[in-house]
Parts: C-alpha cells; sequence; structure tokens
C-alpha cells in the first residue's frame, strides 16, 4: 500500500501534534528591486537537506531527536503584497495560538512582516535580533512602504524605540544608518556586542530574523544583492547557536537564499546547515 | 569634450523630434507567478543589440533610415501593481499624444495593460492582435486580478467582444479555452487565418502585443514558463512583418524575455530580431 | 491543523485505492558511461510540473479527472545494480498485482529493465514499443552487461525475437544496427511505420518505454548523451499519445532527462509535457 | 610501461604516416567583436567525441576504417594575428607537401585565411565553398583588416572573382551584400543551388570552409554570435556530406563553436557529429 | 518630452565640465591567453553598479558629493593591439590635459600601459602602485610583447628603476620572481609594507592599478585566471582607501573582471564596491 | 613530422623509466549518493592546468625540475565497482612494483581504496593520513558497503587500530562520530595536530589521501556535497605540504572535484594548485 511522495526537510517528519516547532515557507519575491528568485529558497532548503546529516558534531545534537513538523510552502497570490503578508500573518498566529513555534522560510525578507505582527499580537513585549547586511530601515522604496528594503522599520513602527537590535549590517543610505543610530540598536558589520545583548534581554520574547546575506558573498554568493565584506559561516553559525540557545525565541525565520544564483548549490547548503544548527540550538 | 555614456537599442538614437516610433521599457515581473526575470527583458534587449546588424536581408531594409528612438527604461515601484500599471499608462499616453507610437518591451505580460489602456482612450474602436502561448484569459490567479495570466482577459473587459485576435495558443485551463471560444478570436497553435483578420481589419487601429513565448522553446528557451509545441522564429518573424506591414498598428509590444534563463544569449539574440523585423516592417 | 509537506506530479493526488495509474521514480544512474544526472529526472519533472495547466488543448483533456497517484521516489543503493533493478522490479510488480498500471520515472535508461521484468512476469506475451536515440543493444559495454547501453539487448534475450519495436534510432556501433537488423524490428531515423506496428499488435500486452533523447537536441538538450538529428516535441507527442490510445499499454516509463545539463527548464517542461500527454491519453 | 596521455578526436589515432587526413586546432578567438571563446572549440569537439559513436547510421560508415590523425592545437600566440595566420599557414603548408590533407578546426573564422593561403599556393586555380550565417565580406572592421568579419573578403581578394560560392547566409550589412552580388556567387538564407555549383565546379580543387553558426541557435547556441533563422542539423549535415562526397575537397575547416556559451554541451556534441560525418564522407 | 536612454556608474552623472574624476572603459581582452572575457567587465560594473548604495559606512561618504562623470566605454579595435593602447592613450591624455584624474576600467590588464604613458607624458618622475596575483613581469609571452602578461614589464622599461611597487604577488615564473627582486620593488602575497611605501613616495605623482584578481577566488571567482591563495575583500579595500587616501594619484585603473565566470553577479558586485570606494576615498 | 596529440598535467611530461612519481586518473563517481561528477576531475585538472605556472614561490620550485609522468585515465567499467577497485589496484601495483609513486587523481573518495589495497600490499605496516570533511566510516550505506560513505571503514578493517589519521572532519552521522573515537586517530574541524602525528610517525610507510572537501565551499564549491566549515586554501596548501615534506609518502591520492559545478573555474584552478603545491614538496 503505497502512499503519496511526501517531501520535508531532514528529519523533521513528526506530526502536527508532536510538534513544538513548526516549519512552513513563504515562497515571495515580488518586492524585491534588484534580482528577484528568493521565491525558491524555502523549497531548495527542504529538497536539497537530503545532502545534510542530521547529526551536529558542533552541538552533538541529532534532529531525529527533535520535535520539528515541515508543513510545506504557502501558495501566495503574487501580485497582492498586502494578501501575502496577511496569509504568512494566519499561518504564524495559528502555529503559535497552539503553542507551537513557527519558524517560517523565506522568500524575500519581507515576509518577516507578517510572522512578527502575528507574533507581536501574542507577546506584546516582543524584541527583535535581527542579523543582515542591509539595515532595511528605509522609510520607503520608489514610494512603496510594504518593500523588502523598509521592512524592519515596519516592525519598527509596530513594536516601538528600543526594540530592534541589529547585527552585521553593511549597507544603506546614509539616512537609514542616521535613522538607525537614533531608533535602533544598530551594530555595524560584525556581531560585536550579541552576547551583552542576550544578557539583557533575560526572558524577554524575542523574533529572531535571519536575512542570509549577512554572510560574505563568498559564502553565500546565491543572493539577490551580494554584499562584499560580509561575515564568515561559522561567525554566524555560533552567533545563531548563541540566540537560539539563550533568547526565548518564540518565533523566527531565516530568508533571502536565492538558490539559482549559485549553481553550484554551496549557498544552499549554507542555508540548510544554519536552519539545522538553529533547529538543534533550540532544543531543550 | 566627452559626454555622459548613452545606450539605446540597434541605431535607435534620433531625438524625441525627429522620431516617429519610441521605444520604452517596463522591467517588471512582480505577478510572475512559476519564474521571474522578466524585469531583465528590456535591459538585455538594448545591450545585446550590439551583436546584431542593422540592416536585414529578409526585407532590404536597415534601421539607420528608421526614425526611431529608445527612451531606456522605466524606474518602477516593485510591489505596487496598480502604480505600475498607471506610470506605463502615463508614457504610453504621452507619446501618443505627441502624434508617435509607443514600442513598449517588457517585462511581464501584464505590461501590456497599462499601454493598451492609453491607446484605448486614443482609439476607442482599438482592436487588439496577440501572439501568446497562453490564452491569458483567467478571472483571477489566486484572488489576483491584476496578474500576467490574466492580462487578456482585463483588455477584453475594456476593448469589449470580437475586438480580440489572438494566434498562436497553445496552454491554459480548460475555462480558459471555453472563454476564448465565446469571446475571443483564439487561433489555437499556428498563425493560421492571421492573413484574413488582417483583410478584416482593414485600417481598424490595432494594439499589437507579441508574447515572445509564442515561440517554441528549442528557439527560445529564455522565458519564464516554457511551452513546447510553438511557432518557429520564421514563422514568428513572417507573422510579424505581415502585421506590421498591413495592420494600422498604432501601439505595440514585445515580451516576456528572461534572459537568465538562457545563458547562450540565443534568447536576447532571438527576441533583439523580431524587434528589429517590426520596427523596420512599421517604415513607411 | 497542519499536515506534512506532500509534493505530487500536476494533480496527480489521488490515493492508491482510487488510483489506476501509479507514478514511481527511480533516481538512478549509476551505469552512465558518459555524463551522470539523470538521477534528477523523476524529482525535476514533479518539482516543476507546478508550471504546467493540467488541460490539453490537443487531447481536450484534463489531468484533474484521471485517478493517477504519484507515489514518489525510490531511495536506491547507488553502486549495487543488480540490488538496484531487483527495488524497482518488486515496486512495479506490487503495482501490477494491484491491477493497477506502472508509470516509472528515471533515471538512466537501465531502469527499465527492473519494471520490464515485472511486466513480463505477469505478461508472458509482452511486447515493447521503444523511442530512443540509441539502440541499447550492445551485448556488454567495457564488460558490463547491466549498463544503460545494453538495456534493450536485455530485454531481448527476456522476452525473445521479434517482441522488440524500435522507433527514432540513430545512433549505435555498426553490431548494434546489424543486431537490429536481425533480431528486432528496428525503425531508424523516425517514426515510420508506427500505426502498422500499432495495428498488428491489437490487444497484446505492451510496454512502452521511451527514451526522451529520441528529441532532437535543439529540443531536449537536457540529457547525458545529446545526439543531433532527433524528432521534435510534436512528432514525439503524437507518437506518444497514438501508442497509448491504441495499444494495450500495461506498463510504461520515460527516462534519460538530467535537468542539470538544460539550465533554462525547457528540458524539464518538454519531459512534464510528455509525460502529461501520455497519461492523458492512457484515460479511457 | 605505460605512456603519456594522447588524446584525440574519436579513433583519429593513426600515425601520421598513415594517415590521408591530418586534424589541427587553432585555438584563437583575438579579433572576435563580440563575444569570445570560440579558442575552446577544437579542444572541446576532441574532448567530448568520447561521447560519440564512431559508426554512421547516415552513410553506413566507421571512423575506424578512416586513415585519420589528430595532431592536436597549435600553441599561438595571442595578440599577433599576423603571426597566427604565418603558423596556420605553415602548418597547412606541411600537411599539403606531405600529400595530405588538412582539415582545421577553430578557432574564430578567421583562421581559415591562414590555410586557405596554404592551399592556393599549391593549387592556383582554388575554389572555396563557404557556409555561413554572415557574409564575412567586409572591407575591414573598424580599421582592422584582419578581423573574423573580413576574412571572405581577405579570400577573395586572393582568389579573385566567381571562386567563392557562400551559402545560407543570413546576415551582414547591407554594402557587404551588394558586395556578394557583384563579387561573389552569394545563395541566401539556405543551400539552395548547392548540387547546381557541385556540378560546375567537376574536379577543381576546392576549400571548403564551414562557419557552424550557418546552423540556427536553436540547434547550435554555442557560437559567439547567435543569428536566428539558420539551417537544421539534418540541412546541413546533408549539404557537407554532399560537398565532401562530390566535390574535390583538397583542404578544409570548421570553426566558431564556443562551446562554454552552451552548457548543455549539445552544441558541441552537433559539431563533433558534423565533423564526424565529414570526415566519413571524404573517404574513398 | 522624453531624452535617449543614459547608462552611467553609481550617480557618476556629473557633466565632463563639473567632473574632477572621469571614468572610461576599455572592453579588450585580445591578449588573454587563458580565459577570455573581461572585455564584459567594464559594462557590468556599470549597469550592476545598481544593487548598490552610493553610501560607504566605512569611510561615511557618498558618491552623490562626489564631482565624477562616466565617459562609457571606448569602441576598440580587436585584432589591433597598438592601435588599442593608442586609442586608450588618446583618451586619456585628454582627460588629463583638462586638469582631471581618468579612472579606467579594464578590461585585460595590458589596458594599463596605455593609460601609463599618457600619465607618464604628463608626469615624468610618475611612480606606479600595482596591486595583483601575477608578476606581469615577462620580457614577452610566446613572442609577444604587448601581452597582458607583460604589462608591467613594459611599464617598468618606461619608467626606469625603483618606481614600480608591487603588492599581493603570488603567480609567475621563476625569472619573474627573480626580475622582480631585482628591479621592482616586489612584496608577495601580502601588502605588508604599503604603508612605508606610502611614506617614502610622499607627493610624488602615482599611478594606481588595481588587477582585481589579487583577490582570492573565493571572494573574486569571475577572472580569467583564478589564482588561489589571495587577499580578502577587506583587506583590499583597506589597502585601495590608504592609497586613495594618502597618495597622489593622477590616474588610475581598475581591471581583470571577467563577469560571465561568476554567474552568481558577487564578483561584479565585489568590483563595483572597491571602485565605489576608491572614488570615495579620492574625494578632498 | 607531426605526432599525435598528448596531453599531460602542468610540465608531467616525463617517460615513465624518467619518472619517480606516477599520474593517473580513476574518473569514477558510481556509488555518489548526492550528486555526481567528479568522474570529471581528473580531466579538468589535467586539463585546465594549462593556466598555471610550474613555478611556485611559496617552495621556490619548479615542476621543470620534477621527474613525473601523467598516464592519463584509466577507462573503467561504470556499473561494476568491484571490476573498477580491481583496475585501480592493478594499475597502482604495476608503478609500485616498479619502484615508483602512484598518484591517484579522482573520481570520488572510493577509488583510494583500490590504490591503498595496492599499497598495503606491499607495505604491510602501511599508515594513512586522511584529510575530508567527512569520517566516511559508516559500515555500509542503504545496504552498500563499497560506497564513497564508506571508504574509510574499509581501509580501518584492513589496516587495522590505530592506522588512520583523520584530520578536518565536520560531517558525519553520531556513530561514525562515536566509531572514530574508538578506533581511529579523529582530529575534527581542524589540522590541530598534524605535526604532532608526523613526529610520531617517523619513517613509516604512509599513504595520504586527501579528499579536497576539507576546504571551505567559499574556496572549493566545486565538489558533490558541499559542507559550509571547512580550511582556507592555504591552510590546506600547508598542510599538504607539511605531509610531503616530513612523511614518508609511497603513495597518495587527491579526489572528489565535481569540476561542473563550479562554472567558474575556480574549484579545478585550486584543485590543480593543491596536486602541484604535493607534488613538489615530494622533491628530494
Amino acid at each position: 500500500m503505497l502512499s503519496k511522495n511526501v517531501e520535508t526537510f531532514l528529519e523533521c517528519d513528526k506530526t502536527y501534534e508532536e510538534a513544538d516547532t513548526v516549519l512552513f515557507g513563504a515562497p515571495f519575491d515580488s518586492t524585491t528591486s534588484f534580482r528577484p528568485g528568493t521565491r525558491f529558497g524555502s523549497g531548495a532548503i527542504r529538497h536539497e537537506s537530503f545532502g545534510l546529516e542530521s547529526y551536529s558534531p558542533y552541538q552533538d545534537r541529532d534532529l531525529r531527536d527533535a520535535r520539528i513538523m515541515d508543513s510545506g510552502d504557502l501558495e501566495l497570490p503574487f501580485g497582492n503584497t498586502e494578501e501575502v503578508l496577511r496569509e504568512i500573518e494566519e499561518r504564524a498566529a495559528e502555529i503559535l495560538s497552539d503553542g507551537k513555534r513557527p519558524f517560517l522560510l523565506g522568500g524575500e525578507h519581507l515576509v518577516t512582516l507578517g510572522a512578527f505582527r502575528a507574533a507581536l499580537k501574542k507577546y506584546p513585549e516582543l524584541c527583535m535580533i535581527h542579523f543582515d547586511a542591509h539595515t532595511d530601515l528605509r522609510e520607503d522604496y520608489l514610494g512603496v512602504k510594504l518593500s523588502h528594503a523598509c521592512v524592519i522599520r515596519r516592525c519598527w513602527e509596530l513594536a516601538g524605540e528600543g526594540r530592534i537590535h541589529q547585527f552585521g549590517i553593511r549597507s544603506g543610505e546614509r539616512e537609514e544608518f542616521l535613522f538607525g543610530k537614533e531608533h535602533t540598536d544598530l551594530h555595524a558589520f560584525t556581531f560585536d556586542g550579541l552576547a551583552e545583548v542576550l544578557d539583557s534581554l533575560k526572558d524577554a520574547p524575542v523574533y529572531f530574523t535571519v536575512d542570509l546575506d549577512v554572510m560574505d558573498p563568498s559564502v553565500f554568493p546565491g543572493t539577490g544583492t551580494p554584499e562584499p565584506g560580509g561575515v564568515s559561516f561559522d561567525e554566524l553559525r555560533k552567533a545563531v547557536t548563541l540566540v537560539c540557545q539563550r533568547a526565548n525565541v518564540v518565533a523566527l525565520d531565516a530568508n533571502e537564499l536565492s538558490p539559482h544564483y549559485d549553481a553550484s548549490g554551496a549557498s544552499t547548503a549554507v542555508a540548510a546547515k544554519i536552519v539545522r544548527e538553529m533547529l538543534l540550538a533550540l532544543m531543550q
């Protein structure tokens, strides 16, 4: 008796009831201004995780012991940004209301706004830890407010002053850096100061968003806007492990893999391994 | 005394005042549901036209003798479809109101709607000749009405019954073919019947839209949705020449080149040559 | 209540009980001598079928009306050819014994041998219709008998004289063509004679194997050994439709898509559309 | 006792003394104005011929029965066009003076000039049969006379009126077509008239030059300047077979494969197969 | 009133009169012995600079405040190296004589010779700072003296002993390293000693040439001859900033980007960002 | 008098009698479970070594002074793993029995088993130094014992406890790491401890196997299973130099280059340069 083809991220094949963390993908990139293709990110991470081991020698943990379910990708209405964000928010809210942790795989960075809105409704005191090459703090981009280049600005408007902690930032307009200096906790270029921020957050609920382009293009060329001068794989691996182990992460995402721009597949492998390390570090 | 770098399609370097036809690009692909990338189409056609001759042995005409200007690409607000269409319409209307013929280079097929609206305002009796692999006749696509998959349906709503003549169609949902049977003049698979349609149109003003994926993917793999079973380059070349010579074409477009999907550059060369033949055939 | 991610070929999402035809993939290419990569074929056909319509204007039929299930890919032990064939045979036998029709997606052409053995056990009078660029009639390849280059020779040994009907053949060693002249019904270069063969077969049970490289590389470059001079998409489309409608096809396969060799995705689209047309033509 | 690695085109492994035809490569592309890369052509044809059979079912002949030697590629001084042509001429002259037939593999089309000069010295009444997409009849290209775009004009200057027979031509400047009309025997677009020309040439010594871009880019995208509207593989295959069988070909070449532009490898396979058919047709 | 399409490097859109620095491209690669393609370098840097911000958080400067003009690419006669160098020299001389600083974008490294000759005529005491993976000190390459592999040797012949300061060198023939030891100031592998050299140069006029392959191929794979073991992006960024701020740079270039070899676009982004940092560091 | 085309790795053109080290390739990848393509590794290293200098400024040595012969690739029977290993063993044994050192170029890592068996027969006390990202210590892989994922386990079975020294390991199943802890000398992540191991080995005969994927994918993306977090080029270069200079290396290999996955060619350049440094360090 055969069953229909099921495809999940590496060993993330628990039932919804068993799971404490639920993966879902948002294959959306319509506001991307330079080079599109992140819509293929979540599918590629899932599909290519077959080449990865479930065991991490870094953490000495194995995904076989975790309680994670991969619910696949949303089917999103390209061309209607508002509705796309509403559907992402709805999915995240459902998972949160069932007492589980949503883990969103992008897509472009704007998808974060949907999941962040859902988490903020449940946790009004929510903070954000944000890894990225770009500030994403523009007021608008060519008149568009719901744009990947503005996503953290939109989150800031919802969460308020002092809640956004940014790391690894190395690109943006002059105005964005000035805005960051006044309104967010912006750490340029590196993860310096991360441990201190985590200490100060204590048990506060945290939304953790990782724009994978925080890594250098030598490590991660498969992204829409390669931004030289970024962190290494090991630097990011250690930083995400730290956040997932020490902060009270109630919702999280990883985004901006654009797999077709790196035909070698290395970028997809890097993304999948970072996701694996995040999932392992979240285990109790 | 040096001047700033100017880049135009093959010899289309007349001033606006001299020109009778004006090229402009709409690098937009946000509603594309399958594989994006047509935003790079107009730029690639312009950039790679350097490899092409301005003389056509098919027509024994030379673009050096034509009066064409290439005004470059619009800078469009990704993520706001309505506004994108408004800006395309505005540009086309400006060109039409100056007594010139707008030639729009896509971008995805939805861009046609902007230029068609402008032309319809000037020519209320406007007809459309439509070459495509797909019907583009959906009522909506995942709830979105302003989608590449619905663009001809939207044009039909504006122009009314019997004005839309479709050729080369080989893909769509069952409902779209049924709709086409009742409401448009749909010629499946080939250009059969084109000469008769042109005869019947006489001097009626015509909007001519060419979705380049009407060609077979062997000829034109560089497009978002390769659809096997299409027409050959020579078939399309002859058909566009026929339309541009015999119909009263008041506005036109060519779209859906997604150059990165064909690393050989052949698709871009094909697109540029079709555009060259259209421009030459429009000469008086 | 979310469920795990399911991924099937275009609308082939019936349960096993509902289905009359069952797709399964054999992602194997270990005996490929020139360029490997067909192991990615079945996955690509399934994954990229998202870009295709379920409705065919050629046949005026829709996969939504068919009773087909996609059971996914076998997990095969690379490096042990005998065992790989045994597992394919076992899967095909299970489907056949449940009164259903197995449709195998390769992988390299050797996978046919596994499914053919299963079908021959159930139908001792089984014939084969074989579309291919290559004869695949070698006695051995560098001493290896279980090789993609020998697969039809192995089938011939099992089925006996006069049961193998080959079409489109345009490549092989001199000895293979001589063997074909004596022992199989070899039609070189084209599908000439296909209708006559189908007439003569009447209701005899038929195994139908399509090596997609029977198509010209202009249409289908995504294969291990591009062999110029092949048939067009429309020629193959018509021929597979004819076989599936007129012969008593009890088991079938399509193989040799190597998707990474055609970065445009056109070859995968071609393969998926041929599979769609085969499935539609099998409907009663 | 091991020997150093030898690599030749498909079975062309006779000694120089045994051979009646000698292959040599000229990996040169320095005058290419649009996209370079033909320098990799001869190496790719040699290297990838491994995927091809030595037997042709079209001609029922086998390269194992031929007397051909592959002497490898010349090492050419990039940046010094005059010297490059001198070295090609010298190599061709050596082969001719030993009573053998040189078969040159390009490289860009300019390499023809070197071999043509050698052949003309031995055969002052030499004619040329020229297959190409382009006329190559420019007087100069941006002031440069030794350019791929001028190569046939240079040959014409040496051979004189009425000796150059051109086929398949579909691109060039208006002036080139006018020049062709007056000074060469230019057949546009197809091979129409080839049999008549061969009849008229009788036993005259012929230099046969094949610019592979005479084929359509759907068949042969791997070339510097893809020129839509070309001949098919079968049309070229038949035409080269005709020339090699019926004309007195004393020297020949095939050029303009730029393998990296076609990552699928199909263009290289096409080039290798055309070379195979030419070599087989030359057999007595 | 529309104007013709203008395309410049990131905000470098001042008029010639306003500008103190003038960009121009030399899309030439004819002497490249291994893999051509740097001819596409200057165009790619210009075209892809759209994805980059004009503001640098490293220097806290913005290109919007600079006075730079991009005059586009020269149209060069491929196949005539002498003439190519003459045209580059002429363009550089024109800019220098108008009291402006020429910034040449290659193209292969040989283009430096043209601009260096122009600068040396104006500044007879000119020194050179040279960043590169290769010594470029060969006397000739296969007999050719005007070759990319000899360019610094040619400059040395013009400028004399002790004027050439080389950094990052990690590849060359034994003879080249011996030559460097005696005649140039060659610093192998790194930028060690750069600050000291800059101190010693004081206000001497400097020609600054950056072969971008000084970076490691992990950072910059898009070049003709990838040479493992190079410097990082940050090391180069700091070094070029130092030179442009502290030396009296009267003319400069960046070359050897071959964009097609890195389909991810990361190499082009790296090149564009290095050029941006150089331009910003030159601002007073 | 021309000779047949000979192609060897960079200056490795001595005769068999002159040589003390003999290169041979094993283009095999049939047990690769994730992405095949290492079969093209040895050919690419040989072919692309043309772009490399024979002189190393790191070691101040030149391959022109070495006594090395490149005997080309074995022609292996794909699909018969046992026979493939037998042929590799036979070739290695022949070279060893002639008092020379075999240097095997893979292919996938399983090829090591053939050469290791030959060396162990001659040197029963043979030790192994193993650089790799993966432990390769599985008992079996999907039931297959002769698999790339099991190769070091198979060698361990032959050589016995304490003879295998592993470095750079960062991936494997939990069970493999536990096995390594008990039975091999496994150094995770880096080359820490290498000098001490070399000291302890003194003059013991050593088989040195380098899986090139020990390097980070940023440096070496051209491999079947990119495994982020690896060593840099310089770290590997220094480590292989140390082993080849200080250990008594009687046989060695470098494997797992899959050149097509890195279209930039950088991975092939990295592999060729590592091989060059190994060969130079072996010189007395």
